[in-house]
C-alpha cells in the first residue's frame, strides 16, 4: 500500500528474530508512536556506524579509542580477560567482579566457516602482555568446541611469555537445577569439582 | 559501555514484543551489520512520519492524499469498507476479493479508555455515502465487544440514509479445527449458519 510503510517494514525484517508479520506491526506501531522517539530512534540508528569506534588496544566497540576501560589507569597491570565479543566484556563487566583488561577476539576458531589464527584479533596479544606487564591471562570464550579451541590457540600464542594463563570454569549455572543440566556440563562440573 | 550501543538498546527495548535483552542484541547485530543497510533503516525510521500522509477521504495512512485506493476512479460507487486500523485494510486488501473504498476508524469504541463516538474517524462517513452514491458499507470490525458495539454505531450513523449496512461473517476461520475453536466462536458459526 504505502511506500514508506512497506520499506520500512521489508528492512524490520531483515532483523534477526523479527519475521515479515512484526515487522509489518512495528511499522505501524511506529507510525502511531511518539514523533519524536521515532526520529530520535531512526537518527540512533542511522548514526550508529559513524559514532562507534574500535579501541586500537583491545578491539573493544565503543565511543572512544582507546576505550574508556583501557584509558583506566587504575585497571592498568592486572589481569586481561580474553572474550569473542564486545556483548561478553559487556556481561563481565555487568557483573562487577573483574577490574583488570580486556581483549575482544572478534570471533572464535571456526575452521569450516573459514576463521582461523588470521581471523581473531589476536596478534597484538603477546606484545600486550609484555608491554602492560601482566601476570595472568583469563580466557572467558564459552565452553563449547570453538570456545576450547580458542582457549588452548590463547595458551599457544603466549606460550613461554612467562604469563599464566587460566580458564574460567565451567559447570553447573548458579539457580539452575541439576535434573536439567546436559549430560557434558554435569561431567565438567563434576571433573572440575574443588574442595569444600 | 558505549554511549551510542546503550543509547540506541534503550530506544530499541520501548518497541512492543523487544525485551531489555534481545533490544540489547539487535543494537549488537546493526553493529555486525552492512553499514549501507543500517543506513537505510535510520533513515527509513527517521523519515516515516515525515513521509507519510493520511487520506483526507478515508484516513488511510499511506504516501499520497488522497490515498490511492480513493483516487482510483475504478473503485468508485462501489461499496465502502469500515476498517479499525490501515493493517486491517491491508489485509483484506491483500485477500484480493474488494474492489470498493475504504473508511478507516482509527479505533474502535472502548469508553472505559475514553474513546467515545468523537474519538473515532466517523464524522465524515454519512457524507462520503451521499455524496459517493454507495449502495453497501460493510462493517469489518473485529468480532469482539468494542467491534460489535462499534459496528452499531456506525448502522446507528448511516440511519435513514438508505443505503445497505451488513457485517462481515464471524465463524470458525478457514483451515482450522473445530475442537480448538472457543464456544463464542463455535455459536456464532451455528447461529450464523447458511443453506447449503
Amino acid at each position: 500500500m504505502s511506500g514508506a510503510i512497506a520499506e520500512l517494514a521489508d528492512l524490520l525484517a531483515r532483523l534477526p528474530g523479527i519475521g515479515r508479520r512484526s515487522a509489518t506491526r512495528l511499522a505501524f506501531h511506529l507510525l502511531k508512536a511518539n514523533p519524536e522517539y521515532v526520529r530520535r530512534l531512526g537518527e540512533s540508528v542511522g548514526a550508529l556506524h559513524d559514532r562507534v569506534k574500535r579501541c586500537a588496544i583491545c578491539a573493544n566497540i565503543g565511543d572512544d579509542d582507546p576505550c574508556a576501560i583501557c584509558a583506566d589507569g587504575a585497571r592498568a597491570g592486572r589481569a586481561i580477560c580474553v572474550v569473542e565479543g564486545v556483548p561478553d566484556l559487556w556481561a563481565i563487566e555487568e557483573a562487577g567482579t573483574f577490574h583488570g583488561r580486556y581483549h575482544v577476539l572478534h570471533g572464535l576458531l571456526k575452521p569450516i566457516d573459514g576463521i582461523g589464527p588470521a581471523e581473531l584479533n589476536l596478534a597484538t596479544l603477546a606484545d600486550r602482555v609484555a608491554r602492560e606487564g601482566v601476570e595472568e591471562v583469563i580466557v572467558a570464550t564459552r565452553p563449547s568446541v570453538e570456545g576450547e579451541a580458542t582457549a588452548l590457540l590463547v595458551k599457544q600464542t603466549l606460550a613461554g611469555l612467562g604469563v599464566r594463563v587460566t580458564r574460567i570454569a565451567s559447570g553447573v549455572p548458579h539457580g539452575s537445577e541439576l535434573e536439567y543440566a546436559d549430560g557434558r556440563t554435569l561431567i565438567r562440573a563434576l571433573d572440575d569439582r574443588r574442595e569444600l
